[in-house]
């Protein structure tokens, strides 16, 4: 006889192994071209409705993939928060864009298609949806961009969201293709995750100082 | 009797329909989910091996996608370096790297699926190699660099890699997604192809521009 514990165990063994299969598919062949039931059969499961089981439609797998990421990156994000306190430097408040996700994938290891599949999962606007739904209305997402913006009070509205996007698109692709680059072996510059978010954080920092032109102002 | 004219003529239409077909189904499902075969079917053709027989291979038809399109950018941005001159200002220079595409968009047209099929082929290193000869290597391309890079003396060469493949990820992703949203009719802001130009050219002046981090430098 199985215990209860022992049941809610292998469920959530289950739902891991099925978060991994989907997050692999989904990287290599996007979220629209990988059916639940390939998903199942990727995850080792003989009931090829075994996603549908744990986790409803493919907007609830999406859901669940970018909650599994963004758990880790809020508890990161928290922690460098309470370090910069009140910053008046518009480096730290970018930082906390950059950093949770950077020391994430270092922790992840290599091969990982966490970046990869955000990617994807980013080029779909319905599941779009969800990953901001689910990342940028958090209590850290919000704290850092209140502070970020705090320092930034001559940037128009209109221009916030357009650089918003941009870093968002910036942050999404440059990870994603970071990724794909340490998975294949083939040479990755810069050399770390901690490079690449020196880097990602400097080039941030001049987009959102940049002068705006004329043609938003007016 | 069909005139030779009158054949090259047929083969020109078949070879744009292929390339209108093909571009379509890679911006939707992702460059490695479509077959030859597939898009011979969506372009009308009753030979299943019309892709074959006008390109030759997969690569050689991405080959042919992105020379359509750079053959267009290269003629606008030899017309918008001959404006600038020697100019000393590195909006103009990064405005050479920016409007072709932006104003290739707009002369398009909605609903388009060329800058989304262009992102989806830059998701495929094998495949973003090809847009890297194709388009990097270009008169234009390495003229409008060149005139770039001689304002940003500061910069090292490590990080002049870094900011180019940032710049490229920005705005290979950034014309996609707006190409989508216009397609879709959902709000598209900024409101214009020109607008959106002037936002990402402020944004990649201040990228070029920023300071670099010590990591960097030492």
């Amino acid at each position: 006889m199985v215990s209860a514990a022992g049941k809610a165990a292998r469920a959530q063994e289950t739902r891991e192994a099925i978060l991994d299969a989907a997050e692999r598919l989904f990287a290599e062949h996007g979220v629209g071209e990988v059916s639940n039931r390939q998903i199942s059969e990727a995850a080792g499961q003989a009931n090829h409705f075994a996603v549908g089981y744990h986790f409803g439609t493919k907007a609830d797998l999406v859901r669940a993939i970018v909650r599994r990421y963004t758990a880790d990156l809020e508890e990161r994000r928290l922690r460098l928060l309470a370090e910069i306190g009140d910053s008046g430097d518009l480096r730290d408040w970018i930082s906390c864009l950059v950093r949770p996700a950077t020391d994430h994938l270092d922790a992840l290891g290599v091969p990982s298609r966490r970046a990869q599949c955000m990617a994807q999962i980013n080029t779909v606007p319905a599941m779009r949806q969800i990953v901001i739904e689910e990342s940028a209305a958090t209590p850290s997402m919000r704290a850092s961009l209140v502070g970020m913006l705090r320092l930034l009070p001559d940037v128009p509205a209109a221009v916030r969201r357009e650089r918003a996007d941009m870093s968002r698109l910036l942050l999404v692709h440059a990870l994603a293709e970071r990724e794909r680059a340490l998975n294949e072996g083939g040479p990755a510059a810069p050399t770390t995750w901690a490079a690449t978010a020196t880097g990602l954080i400097d080039a941030l920092v001049g987009l959102w100082t940049a002068a705006v032109s004329d043609e938003w102002t007016t």
